[in-house]
């Protein structure tokens, strides 16, 4: 018989993986709490109809389909099965798909349960998302996400705060970052500027691309994008510009001093930097007009963030949107959010070996079994210690004493306990550190001081 | 547009509704964990090969299957798809498919890893299975699982332990439960004394309808169900069984003191019971020969717990099994397992209203927001409270007083602080308890040792 296996791009998570992917979304969990957002959860599956068409005709390629349960054939005709359009044909036979990320889910809970919700909704959801891309290293079919999103507010302190939760977050993880944030109104502002609306992206690149190639090139490139040379030259400010946050924010200020939603952009991108400012954070904020994601999403501030110490890409990004639910027919309701990307932290974080040295501990105590007499003593001992917090094993088989400590080194405890005929008759617990090979016999009260 | 929906079957769980499952995920966590269990996690999909034949004909059938992604429709026939046989072909355009229990992937786990595991494996397992059963009250399309399971071990300390654990997690829930064990062995010891080694299941239905239907109408469905009359009476001891739990195990050790597998049967039950008395548990355990759930998998003890203020059923079982791995090519790994029923945990714990009270408690304090210059005031003081462990809330938007307590009154905050005009000059804060209404003035240090 083969080995059996699971499907290409999924994984199984060992114990020492769980604990430190627990690590991971105990510690964000536990910041969002910090910053009141509640945790939902929706169903793995969702209707197809609420799925389809909400990441573009890729995306619909990629979302898994659940074959429809009974009869999937009935009411199918011969035609439709066999003209090969396989799209139309899967819509037929599968009514629900797996969720392909964590923000169309929200979307539709949200209107939803419209009735229920008091706004503003602060809400976060850890929880794995389906995509059938191609498997490669570090991407996977199944994969978590971990979001915050507050909806039915308007106001830049929620972007202040979700980058202090940003900022928390890699703190604790003892993660360097840089925060990048961009205005998508700053974008659109330039592209105005020149004359050419529709251009935010090239505008973007080309500011990305002005170290690399030069600005010669850049022009260059601009022009053979379909842009004047009067609009290249009025970037040149933008090409040119210096200085800390604020001075950059002047400089676009004046730029942008005719175009209602360029000055709108400098105005949000200047309260969230100066709200950070006096805030004191331990990463620093800069502003990156190059930082071009989601725009055909987002429609205000951009974020995303990256380990300065680990080549990696982006490892948490979010930003302001205005119309999250318009697709389900609830139109008009603002919100922003951030997203943690719990699998790449989770490479950083072995790469630079940060977790606590405690992060893979469960038993604190094994309690060597010497033979059905011992053992039921170290029942009752065991089950003291777990009384008081201390997690406590007993190897359930009367065995050779290597093959013990060698399930006591595999699992890496840090005490051993010895009850034999000695310790029955004394009352007392021989305990052995298994870091400095120091033994001691104590008696319960204080066994339970030595491990608390 | 018509309101978005889900599955049928399927859940979408609210903050407080996540709050109260927490409570029971975090309760059975740490619990397991107090025992030495390890998290795992296995893949949402596996195999199909892995999941088909393990769940018999019905199983098979109530397995969600996932459509194979890209020309799902290649290399099949014509023929192939029109010889009406659902089930084949639903192999044909599915390889893979949604887990139906944690026990499988758990088999499949210990097999696929078999190299790197260290016996006796001790693991824990807290998530969702799919099953396409018919919806109906209690019963649900995605529902978690939380097992555990011990393999590698055949000690009957593990049984102990892991009705310790049932204890436990139900003392610390609160809930009066009643655990019943039973031992295959045992039945399987009465069937072969009446000579019918496959009635075992016969056996324990006519004790089960003992009190109901009274002694002479249970002999005469045995009689039916083809058992000699030299059988049924053989059987009076067992109808006739009185006393305690040692009581008990004494007439069933006099009856069965001519076969094997009886005799054994009784041994392990005893010490298990003799084991668990002298542990002290908060709940009763109690010999229970009509327990026959599972008698295809279970190979010694069976455990069952049924709460005793709520008609609910089971809320966890399990048992010991000899070859859980042997579908896989993996034979003679004994084990032992539980599985607590996290939804109906859920329901009793609401029916007897068993929630700490700051179970679906998120912020403690919410910042009542009075304009601009506040809100800056308002961000510092939050950040100093979270950074003391705090959770603490600004309202977002600056809007009517009414609003933001109709909101505070909605998330059922404790606290509410206000920061205004007179606030920013002296220094403190005014802080209101929503309990009690009354109002004071504190120093950022007094706040903090309040919150706390």
């Amino acid at each position: 018989m083969n080995k059996p296996s699971i499907p290409k791009g999924t994984r199984d998570f060992s114990p020492t993986e769980m604990s430190k992917r627990n690590y991971i979304f105990n510690t964000i969990r536990h910041v969002y709490s910090l910053y009141g957002f509640h945790q939902i959860e929706t169903p793995a599956m969702e209707n197809l109809s609420t799925l389809m068409g909400k990441y573009g005709e890729e995306g619909d390629k990629l979302l898994f389909k659940v074959l429809n349960s009974g009869d999937f054939l009935k009411g199918i005709t011969a035609e439709e099965l066999q003209d090969g359009a396989t799209g139309r044909l899967a819509a037929r036979l599968c009514e629900k798909g797996l969720r392909y990320d964590l923000t169309v889910p929200f979307a539709r809970y949200v209107v939803q349960h419209r009735d229920e919700l008091q706004m503003p909704f602060k809400r976060y959801q850890i929880q794995p998302v389906w995509r059938a891309d191609r498997p490669q290293k570090g991407r996977y079919r199944e994969f978590y996400q971990c979001d915050a999103d507050i909806v039915g507010s308007d106001s830049l302190l929620n972007e202040v705060e979700l980058m202090q939760i940003v900022d928390t977050v890699f703190s604790q993880f003892g993660i360097r970052v840089a925060i990048h944030i961009n205005n998508r109104k700053i974008l659109a502002g330039l592209a105005n500027l020149i004359g050419f609306p529709q251009k935010m992206i090239e505008i973007a690149t080309a500011i990305d691309k002005l170290d690399k190639i030069g600005l010669d090139n850049v022009k260059a490139e601009l022009a053979t994008s379909g842009i004047s040379p009067e609009g290249i030259e009025k970037l040149m400010p933008i090409f040119n510009i210096e200085g800390n946050n604020s001075q950059q924010l002047d400089t676009m200020a004046t730029l942008l001093a005719n175009d209602e939603t360029g000055k709108k952009g400098v105005e949000e991108l200047r309260f969230v930097i100066d709200s950070l400012e006096s805030l004191n954070l331990n990463n620093t904020v800069t502003i990156d007009l190059t930082l071009a994601r989601g725009l055909n999403y987002y429609t205000g501030c951009i974020f995303e963030v990256k380990a300065l110490d680990v080549e990696i890409g982006s490892i948490t990004g979010g930003g302001r949107y205005d119309n999250l639910t318009g697709i389900f027919g609830m139109p008009g309701l603002s919100g922003v959010g951030i997203s943690f990307g719990a699998d790449r932290i989770y490479d950083v974080l072995n790469q630079l070996n940060l977790y606590p040295t405690d992060t893979t501990l469960v038993t604190k105590v094994l309690f060597i079994n010497f033979g059905e007499k011992e053992a039921a003593c170290c029942l009752k001992t065991a089950t003291m210690l777990r009384k008081h917090g201390i997690s406590a094993e007993i190897y359930p088989d009367i065995t050779k004493m290597k093959k013990q400590m060698s399930y006591a080194n595999a699992i890496g405890v840090p005490y051993i306990a010895l009850i034999g005929e000695n310790e029955i008759n004394s009352g007392l617990v021989s305990l052995k550190d298994m870091t400095t090979g120091e033994q001691m016999q104590l008696s319960p009260q204080q066994l339970i001081e030595k491990l608390s």
